[in-house]
């Protein structure tokens, strides 16, 4: 096929996605994604959550092909837009005022990993210190920065530079659920001989959507909150892929009485697709000099207008948010299901929830009988050995039980024939 | 105002630009920018060249509607799309193969930094060496990898955490004419107790947006390159602000008889302002492993179509590029009768050029007695005393003329009147 | 009085025992240190251990004296020479062969963190990584290799530079006495996700001296010399305040059943004092260059002809490691009954043993008493909340009583007093 | 022969004098150092510098054996001891005050990387930054934070991890004798774009005794200098090679007007080759915190009872520094001759001058050559090309004379075989 042959001959072998959904695929419309036969897939991917809202959510679309008709400014470097100052009043008025939060908005380049490096930047520069706290299986990109957090070896050896600046504590039920690893990151930084350098930020996500769909409590999370504060440090939530509804409020950790000094955003944000990241950051701490952190696509408004479109659909009320929570608790029922057909543990809060699949061998060949039958679905973790489910959280009742149906026959097929050849 | 309020309230102090510009805009096309009363200013900024085919260009700007309104992805992670193809194949044809390079494509983060950054991870893997080899007043972008080969203190101290791994060399014409700074960095790597260490890469712009508009010979170019040969270090040119057209041909070292190892691209690369990045690798080089550099906005397929429709419009054939040739010769004459008026320098090379105003208080103020004609004009250069012209290489004779009138007459009113002062 | 003013005068501030010690000291033999008014002290410091064999053992110095009247070569860099031949081959026939132990010897300059510079620039170039796993409270010295893997915040203050280039683990009882800190450390080794590098070296103490005395089992070694042996990492034993008899064997792992692949010594190495230090390398590791480690005084001759004769009188046989036994044996009787008495706990193991007093302020008041009746002591820990009993090994039954005397009457005086004040 | 069976089975591969000298010595006196089999060779070498008084001056070994004798304190931490105070009260006599130098001693472990640790650390406690400035080819020790600095890649690579913190400058003349070095680092400095952060110190040899015996002009130095204070740097001169009379005076900068903030010595400083170092700093600099930066072997007392007295016999009036003058000056004639005979030039300054052989091979087999008649002499340089006099200050005119005829010779043997070779 001659599409597939310009791939082999021109892209890079750097990419990834490709080699687990070997079709090209054209159009896309909700949850569902078409290859150029003309084959319908349902997409348990989701762009890694950034397509929260499905594809081209029709009113989302609306608005970008009635703001690029009308000439309206693509891209704007960092200057004052219309459709930037649209953005900001709408977040601010649905999304910061109603929690009470007062955080001031930066644009960084839009990319996830941008919106990391400038939250740890940012964290150097207030506290005078350097070294940053994050944890095990965290992820939060790959530029020299944000991959010093991340904890994958893959990604690190990647840098085939040592990384440095980050002190690693153990994440939330990490060495079972006996030991509290909050406890054990108090006693190190309290103790001025245990070689933990004084923090400059302790940078979490309340799930690890690629460390294996380790949730956090909220308790844990606030004690680690508060093990910031004690010690001077800047609590920094990355809630890239967690955000934006993935586990029922706007942001992962809503509800749990937390107040992260700086929170990094993008995936979903747009609401499209369309790259944009951002960090939040207390006024308190917003220090920049102008320019200090800059970035060429920071001010992109063709997502500005789709991402205040997005909230205003989604997040004008209770409506979706309760939609999602009744969603969640229908797939947490399915995935339990399938756990306990196969002695297997689910991971994962909200509509970011997967199943243990025992090992990477196993869950690869599950994703792979899944696409087989029309279903996107991706792994997670140390091992690969997630199987993640990261629907549209708007993905129709219908199409999510069907999609649930080829992952539960999946798990059948795999691990029955698995337990067959063993026994 | 009321958007200006907004902005005060929400957006973080590091905005830059819109200090300079303290209007709100909300439409453009071609050279032409709006604020919110209707007024049209002449824009020789240009997205930092970002727009070097100008504001919404009817043809890219009816290529995405089209995609838009049929459900084309938007977001597509590292999946075959027939965007990206299209996107790869017109590449390839129109750019890759007249020049007889059959470098590997690579979609990073749609940010010149994460280009930047996969780049330097790149040849750090490729050869087992950490060092870069960067020069004076060179900029790559502000994540901690870029960052470290970016010469600029202002950006390096807002990473307020020590930067490694790179070792700076002095850019052509550094020292003045008559040293050649490429023969002192053959003689630094030609001795073992330099203390410069064996380099992975020398990284260098062929013109030096953000640095001063330091344009580099052809000559000291491929001294550069033999240099990285002999060392066993990769050559990367990182052509992201002077490349797409605006020195002249689409890659800024066309012509030069060069033939980098790495090249990234960013900014004008989309053509419509929408973020897109690459890192183009020789064959032999591209051994990533899948997924090893990754980024969820690599798959920004609007990106893919404009940029696409781009390279149909503009480089088929030669009249873009003469035209643009033809500009750049207007350009250069209207400066240097600048220059020569005020006793002042040009800098720069094709559409990238600009008058070293003295001082970085004086180009300040001609850039705001521009603004206050409607010219849209910024600086550049170690002390931000580079007044530089980067207009739209599509715009018409006439506002090119008139731009470069207010231009002209700002020098005036500034020089003339410091002069005055002076005397 | 006229010295004290010299040191005003001329010495840094950085200067630290003399604080604690306020007099001048001139002459010194076995554990009595005297001032130049002529009064005696009782050693319980011995230089940090550096005076195992007590102040000019008349051995080692009738040594020394007959070696410099024959104008025997003080410094001889790294050259062969007799008084090196001599130690080497005493070194080879007393200390290695009977262990089994077929070690290159390495001479470092002569001082302990230079042997430990060494020892981490070795495993980096051995494994081709460069990370190192070092423990909480470990102390290796203060230049900026060795002071990375120290976990001492004032220490890695000094550096004003962020540290890099290892990892931290928690140290055997750390997290208290039911959390396996090496299965930990296992764990997060096996997690490719973890953001634990594969490591170079793991490098510990047996007892940390000055981390608080914490003393580490057989067991937790040994799985610690498995987790390195696994994940392909050098296991390095810090040897330069536990050996040299301090713990009871000459290497404090006597008797554990380990197989370093890296031994550093220095301090009571030389038997008298006098600056040494060497890096002991299993043979398969000795990948070094010529010279690529050196040092003007990696050749004390002087050192090496004392340290060869205190090998030659201690531990040709089992005599003098009897008589440690015995006195450590005492030595613990009679600090168990001083914990006992206040209800404090003991620290440490062998001759290397001491009483957390409750706080650093509690420790200095009841090693200041002791100054004031004639014993010199010292503290240890994060909070310098240890009193640490560093006797020479060759110390007499009476003046050790006698010590102890003092030492049990100071805590009485302060701890008795404190005890009262709080009631 | 038994004792080189004994270093071939038990010394590390590191060992390298030992290859170029492969006897084995036993004694010395003055300028002369005995192999075991009583055959005499001239020491040209000294220890690197480290024996510029030669082996065992008299009056040092009767003040050594009269101190161990009366049982002295050999070690003694940095308590104050009797030897320690007749030391610095010595040294502020004899050195500091007839300077004018009001600086502070603080003795760090007895080795010269060692002082250049503390030094640089200082530096960086004292500014709050963290670059430092160090020169091509300087040498400056193979500790990490010292190893940094030093610039031949034999050594830098030995760390096997990337060395950071250090920016590299190009040494007086390494351009060539129309360039100057110091007016280019000037014009990095001044530029904020240049990519050279702000530098807590510049640390420099005034004649770089391992890198090849360049020697900087007072002029340029007082440049440098003017520099580091302009930007806020600390100037540090490592006298640890050049100084104790190498080139003439007590520092290597004495006459040149200079006032270095900090200055490291080791070497020569104890006058008969014991272990000792010390940094120099000016008190306002002295902002150690109490044993932030410590050593066990930081009081080696024996050293400082040998230094003293090394001081006043050689230090007390002028007689030692004009014979070293007449020396240096016969010296120059001599290698002069030499080189005009080859068509060579001569290296360095004062006693520590030498000829450039034209290659390593060359310089090695002249050494070879001289070694086979009874002189030992070494290289240096980068490619160690640079046949280097170390010989001891005090050496003899009789034997000095007699060394440099073998000296002469051995080049007209390995250069006119060259030739004729060449022919």
């Amino acid at each position: 096929m001659k599409p597939m042959a310009t791939f082999q001959r021109v892209e890079s072998q750097v990419r990834s996605y490709s080699r687990s959904f070997p079709k090209v695929f054209d159009k896309a419309l909700g949850a569902t994604i078409y290859d150029i036969d003309e084959r319908a897939y349902t997409d348990f991917l989701a762009g890694c959550s950034t397509l929260n809202y499905g594809h081209n959510d029709p009113d989302l679309k609306a608005a970008l092909i009635e703001y690029v008709s009308a000439n309206g400014i693509a891209h704007g470097l960092d200057m004052f837009t219309d459709a930037k100052e649209h953005f900001l009043a709408t977040f601010e008025r649905l999304i910061l005022k109603p929690r009470g939060m007062g955080h001031h908005v930066q644009f960084t380049g839009p990319t996830g990993a941008n919106a990391v490096e400038a939250a740890l930047k940012l964290a150097r520069k207030v506290t005078g210190r350097t070294n940053v706290i994050a944890f095990t299986n965290g992820f939060h990109g790959v530029t020299l920065g944000a991959l010093a957090a991340t904890g994958n070896s893959k990604h690190r050896d990647g840098a085939a530079t040592p990384l440095s600046g980050v002190s690693r504590a153990a994440y939330d039920g990490y060495f079972g659920a006996d030991i509290d690893t909050a406890d054990m990151l108090e006693r190190q930084l309290s103790d001025p001989s245990s070689g933990f350098d004084a923090p400059a930020a302790i940078i979490v996500e309340t799930v690890q959507g690629e460390g294996g769909l380790n949730a956090a409590s909220a308790e844990w999370l606030g004690k680690v909150q508060a093990i910031a504060r004690k010690h001077g440090a800047l609590f920094i939530i990355d809630d890239i892929q967690a955000g934006c509804g993935r586990t029922g409020g706007f942001f992962s950790f809503d509800g749990m009485g937390l107040s992260p000094d700086i929170v990094t955003l993008a995936k979903s944000l747009s609401g499209m697709g369309l790259p944009l990241a951002l960090t939040l950051i207390k006024p308190e701490f917003d220090i920049w000099k102008p320019a200090e952190h800059n970035g060429t696509f920071r001010g992109n408004n063709h997502a500005f207008v789709t991402a205040a479109a997005a909230l205003d659909k989604f997040w004008a009320d209770d409506q979706f948010q309760n939609a999602v929570a009744r969603k969640a608790q229908y797939l947490a029922e399915r995935l339990m299901a399938i756990a306990d057909r196969h002695d297997l543990s689910i991971k994962g809060r909200g509509m970011m929830l997967g199943v243990d699949a025992g090992s990477g061998e196993q869950a690869e060949a599950i994703c792979k009988a899944c696409f087989a039958e029309g279903l996107i679905i991706e792994t997670s973790g140390s091992f690969d050995e997630v199987v993640k489910v990261l629907a549209p959280l708007t993905i129709s009742n219908e199409q999510f039980a069907a999609g649930l149906d080829v992952l539960e026959a999946s798990f059948e097929a795999v691990l029955g024939s698995h337990r067959a050849a063993a026994e």
